[in-house]
């Protein structure tokens, strides 16, 4: 509320191990929570093959749309690591030897297995800036407004918080989750009429199954997101009323995302 | 291979609580899996979240694009369940109460809680053929190539299964996977000259870190996939031969994917 407009983003995952169910995404989620916490709207994913044509096309529909975008896995010293030339492509800009990262990896590797395959790493276009990241020596890059990460969880995780600091914050979006014990087809239209009086906030709602081992009966999880924490919190103290109007006391649930 | 152009899919998941972090998104990996054994190429991912024009434009784009598209989440009784309007708009039809699927929800209620937003679940484009599952009453729809789905994997999973005999299938994707205990950098150079010498597999390139507490070694997993059993079998073993060249027994993978 009142800091001008929202600071968004996009991530861009790269490979065919993706695509093929060999690998279960986990990247996207990390993502997400991360740039939750610093108030920037993750507003688009897209999966892309390791084609340099659809990477391009990706990486240009969405660093033009979005503040932000982080693309994950491709840059690697194999055939398949293609991702470095795809950005140079996707900018116009020459992909060449950055001399920093040339002198990042040459220290760790010793003159004989500093190949050429290796070396290939610190290729990048011309004026990207370094991702530096705990984990291993080799770095991804910034470009503009384009974050080229590792596809290794614990790598791309680590390359997460040496970006942090350059990004610019948002108004965090405040959320609050109740789970009530009805089925959401008995709740939706004091849901919507809840929605239309309060525009500012998002009301999501979300069945899920009982639990014959628990005991434990279906119900809905309803979560209120929004930059108001008096809206959120109004809307959120409606459902609980419409909740205990049926008989059903709301459960807070305390993952706030 | 000899069996025409290969049959490809794209994957639409529709929902806020996917981008936000709150929920880690399942589905795409057992769509992708599903294919996979269909023969069919999962081409293209995107995650959009609750917004009509985006849903819109991500129908249009990806049902043009590729032979099937699948949508999964948005198709429940509440406010936020916009999926059917979205994907009436994007094919230009009108979205109305289809007969079979009230029918369905009619026998799943009681004529008092049978109410309007229960109805709503049976709101599809005119056209649309239903799509059954046996774990919920409330039914997805294909529309052309258009297969709508719920977000909950259990449902979803069940509307796999009530698809499978629609989809024309491809030529089976065949792969090997071998693991090697080598730096991905070592052995990069070779792997790049096998991948030149066999153009019809791909060759996929993943490097993993030791676990102390077992007391394996870093390596490299590699995935040869490819349509030609007998392509895809040659470049395995020169991968195989490569290892042992330099002194690693390469290990053979199960998952065959």
């Amino acid at each position: 509320m009142g800091e001008g407009k929202p600071i968004t983003a996009a991530v861009l995952v790269i490979g065919d191990e993706i695509l093929s169910g060999r690998t279960q995404d986990v990247n996207v989620v990390t993502i997400a929570r991360f740039l939750a916490e610093l108030g920037i709207d993750l507003s688009e994913v897209r999966f892309v093959p390791d084609i340099e044509g659809e990477i391009v096309a990706a990486v240009n529909a969405l660093k033009l749309r979005y503040t932000y975008l982080f693309t994950t896995g491709g840059i690697g010293p194999t055939h398949d690591d293609i991702t470095s030339d795809a950005i140079g492509r996707a900018f116009g800009l020459p992909v060449e030897h950055n001399t920093e990262a040339l002198a990042l990896l040459a220290k760790r590797y010793t003159p004989q297995d500093f190949n050429e395959r290796r070396q290939r790493m610190a290729r990048m276009p011309r004026g990207a800036v370094l991702i530096k990241n705990s984990v291993s020596v080799a770095p991804g890059f910034q470009i503009g407004n384009v974050f080229v990460m590792a596809g290794v969880p614990k790598i791309m995780q680590a390359m997460l918080e040496d970006v942090r600091p350059r990004l610019t914050r948002g108004t965090k979006m405040i959320s609050r989750s109740l789970t009530v014990r009805l089925p959401e087809g008995g709740i939706a239209a004091a849901l919507a009429a809840i929605q239309d009086r309060h525009s500012e906030i998002a009301i999501g709602s979300y069945p899920f199954f009982g639990d014959s081992a628990t005991g434990r009966s279906a119900g809905t999880m309803l979560v209120v997101r929004g930059r108001d924490e008096g809206a959120v919190a109004r809307a959120a103290e409606e459902i609980a009323q419409l909740a205990r109007s049926l008989g059903v006391e709301p459960e807070a649930v305390t993952d706030p995302r």
